[in-house]
C-alpha cells in the first residue's frame, strides 16, 4: 500500500523522480522488450540526460549486461510506460555496453564518444 | 574502497548518476549550506529536470523537510560539488515545501504551477 502510493505520487505522466527510474521498461520498434533502465546519466550542469543506461540479461542477478544509450535514441511511450529505443535488438548487440566487472570511466571524453559515434552512424529505422 | 571507486565512475566533472544525486549539497549564495538534494524530478519526454527536491533538517533522520527547487534556480558548482540556490534561507522558509507524511501530488498541475509561481515572483539575488 505505501509502496503504491509513493509510486503514484512519485511518477506522473510527465514527471518521474530520479530515484525511481530504475526498472523503467525499454522495449524495441517491434515491440520486443529489450531490457529496464538502470540509471540515467545526468548533466550536471544544463540537467539534461545524456543517457539512459538499460540492463538486461543476467542469471538470478548475475552477469548484468548495460548498454548506455544516447537520450536522443529513446522516445517515450505512454500508453506501454516506458521507453522504445531506435535500434535494433541486432544492432545493440554491437552497441558499446559493459558489464558490473567492467565499469567505465566517463570521465573519459573518448568513452562516451565512442558511444555517439556508434549510434550516429546508425541508419535510421 | 568499493565505495569511493563507485562514486570516481559514476561522477564526473560533466555526468551524475541519477542513482548517486541523492545527497549533493545545495548551498546559498553566502555559502551556507541549506541541505542536500533528495532526488531530481525528470521530464520522462524530454529528458530534462524540472525540479531539483532538497531536503533538510530532521532530528536523527525524523522531520525531513522537502523542497522542490525549479531547476532553473540552481547553478553547479564545480568548486565546491554542489549547488547555489539563487534564494536566501528567508525565502526557502516560506517556499512550497512538504514532509515525509505529507507528500505532494505531483500529477496535479496546479501543485507545480504553485512553486513556478512562487518562485518566479522572486526579486534576483
Amino acid at each position: 500500500m505505501s509502496d503504491t502510493m509513493t509510486t503514484h505520487v512519485k511518477e506522473t505522466s510527465g514527471l518521474i523522480a530520479s530515484d525511481k527510474v530504475e526498472g523503467t521498461a525499454v522495449y524495441s520498434h517491434s515491440g520486443e522488450r529489450l531490457g529496464t533502465i538502470a540509471n540515467f546519466m545526468v548533466n550536471k550542469l544544463t540537467g539534461q540526460v545524456s543517457y539512459a543506461v538499460m540492463s538486461f540479461g543476467g542469471f538470478l542477478g548475475m552477469g548484468n549486461k548495460y548498454h548506455p544509450l544516447p537520450w536522443k535514441t529513446l522516445t517515450y511511450d505512454q500508453e506501454r510506460g516506458g521507453y522504445v529505443v531506435d535500434v535494433t535488438p541486432e544492432q545493440l548487440e554491437s552497441a558499446p555496453a559493459y558489464s558490473d566487472d567492467d565499469l567505465p570511466n566517463w570521465t573519459n571524453p573518448s568513452y562516451r564518444a565512442g558511444i555517439d559515434d556508434y549510434y550516429s552512424r546508425m541508419p535510421p529505422l
